[in-house]
């Protein structure tokens, strides 16, 4: 089965997900610039999960490219990655109009958490479809940022009940560890196409 | 006619119905965890629409995948199956706010029934489109998961105004037997590419 | 330049149209049959809205099929019949919510007329940028419906200030006389590889 | 890595941008012509923002034909672009609603200008990493209008505080400008064909 119909699925709600995320953000009914003021918790936690959600279009992009084919398990645990990807947009509403609360900062966490064990799970199971030869079981290497990822968001969620702030720079510290351009993928697919 | 502009419209158009829905589940005001506690229900409803649409576009992926073309009656049988499909957000959300009443879960229940019935025309339209050669005709054979379907829909339809429990155990039981992968398509590609 | 962007695009566009109209139709409150009553209108106004769009969807799939190249003007009418569609959202929710009261009628049908004059303007941007071998210009021939849609519009909004219904009529009859498969292309088409 | 998937994902988002930017339109309650009045400057608003989007995914087209290969920095400079783009829904509602107040008109010329910014960070991006030899640096030649942009966008941003309909016409004089077509990179291509 080829893999182009599940990357545009994929293309489209991930789509859809950073796109609606900004519908959160309330006109507000003022025109002053006072009137804009309470929205910058908002913005700055629709900008964060905008970031997230792009590096997750960005790392499904290069999984993907190394993928050969796609099988059933492979399009659940797609969608299982999607689900908690859709989930966005309501902890990131939550935690802007909250001004990050404790509660609203963990739950954010716990999505953030339950997205990279999705995207985890993923990645096993196209490899495990692929069997040894998996081009990308050699990409992903040590795969230490899959790694430090959910335990950098368990510090977050710890954190978050007693020094939210504290929560909000492990998020935005793994968001930019992200950031940093991820070559494993393209090195293993160069090498595997020069041998 | 090519069946890729099809595919891409079914896409985009499940990819979105799939994504709104969690706009039901409206951001609460407050910060704490019994904020959250009255929209479990509306959680557990998104989980099931969820999980139902993204069983419509594995089945539908699945479909396309053995269909050679594509003629005027599929593209309206196509759009009409889109159409009960557009309703899942607002039964979702309907369903969840009324914390799974008899009346909500009945028109659940009633989409879920339409949604199949357009399905199963769809499936017919490509059938009698591509003749006695038709590969998912083969595919389908007995049919058994799209016959059984209905009939319990039907049946949580009657048991959502005595027990509404019992109605949304019939929902979750079909969801889960259709989750188990089918491989009749993927056998039958496999028979005809083999012969 | 390729035809493949300008599809996805608008295959984007519509599918996104015709989803979002269903957002238009607000969850109620009460968790009774009677609740539902109110919201019967929306649910006919999203029925033919969907239809409506379905129709254009389909057209615009035919026409493109029988398009060769796609010019900058091409672009620019096809964002110009995206526009008025882009509007049913909006005249749809608000002829439901005020159960097709004149006003609302009317404006239904002027988007309904501004659009079929949009979808014109663009079938001669794509004829006269192809020349005088122009397959679509074959295709469409008399374009006795194309001609035919704009008098039915008109009628209607003259109808709606005086019999509301009417104008529904009209609405409803010409979707129904679109529905009706157009073997016009798909007849042109064949004509032109056989020749 | 090919820039399929790049192109999908763009179209994608801003499909989508320009279609929920209607939802700001929100149905009024009344059934008269007067209900309507009050919507008047939205609808203009969202008319230009309507254009500007399509401005914007018309030239993206154009520059991404022009490009061969797409790279890591390409991809964040191209989300960086459409972080910008999905904030003209918020603008352009808080615009609209304000009937071009000067705040709401200053922060639309800013998002405006951000986006152009992005734009022109994004070409240099995907020039630099196609090297001495790129085709789109060779249409982009002197690049009038991205350098003329920025800066009616800044003359419009301090008129809003004095005259905003002198700000509102600095943007859409510049968006005419933007609907001339541009043969540059049409050109350009021909010419490398041809060379």
């Amino acid at each position: 089965m080829g893999k182009g119909r599940l990357e545009a699925f994929s293309d489209g709600v991930i789509a859809i997900i950073i796109t609606i995320m900004v519908l959160e953000m309330k006109v507000p009914h003022g025109e002053t610039v006072q009137a804009l003021r309470p929205l910058l918790p908002t913005f700055l936690s629709y900008l964060l999960s905008f970031v997230y959600v792009g590096i997750y279009w960005n790392n499904h992009h290069h999984m993907l490219h190394a993928t050969g084919k796609v099988t059933g398990p492979v399009l659940w645990a797609n969608l299982h990655l999607l689900f908690w990807l859709s989930l966005f947009p309501f902890v990131t509403g939550w935690m802007g109009e909250n001004h990050f609360a404790p509660v609203p900062t963990a739950l954010y966490g716990v999505v953030l958490l339950l997205a990279a064990i999705a995207y985890w799970i993923l990645q096993q199971t196209i490899i495990s479809s692929e069997g040894p030869q998996s081009v990308l079981r050699r990409a992903v290497g040590s795969d230490w940022k899959g790694k430090l990822s959910p335990i950098t968001y368990l510090i977050g969620i710890a954190a978050s009940f007693r020094e939210p702030w504290l929560a909000q720079a492990c998020f935005v510290l793994m968001a930019i560890i992200w950031l940093v351009p991820d070559r494993r993928i393209e090195r293993a697919l160069k090498n595997s196409q020069g041998a």
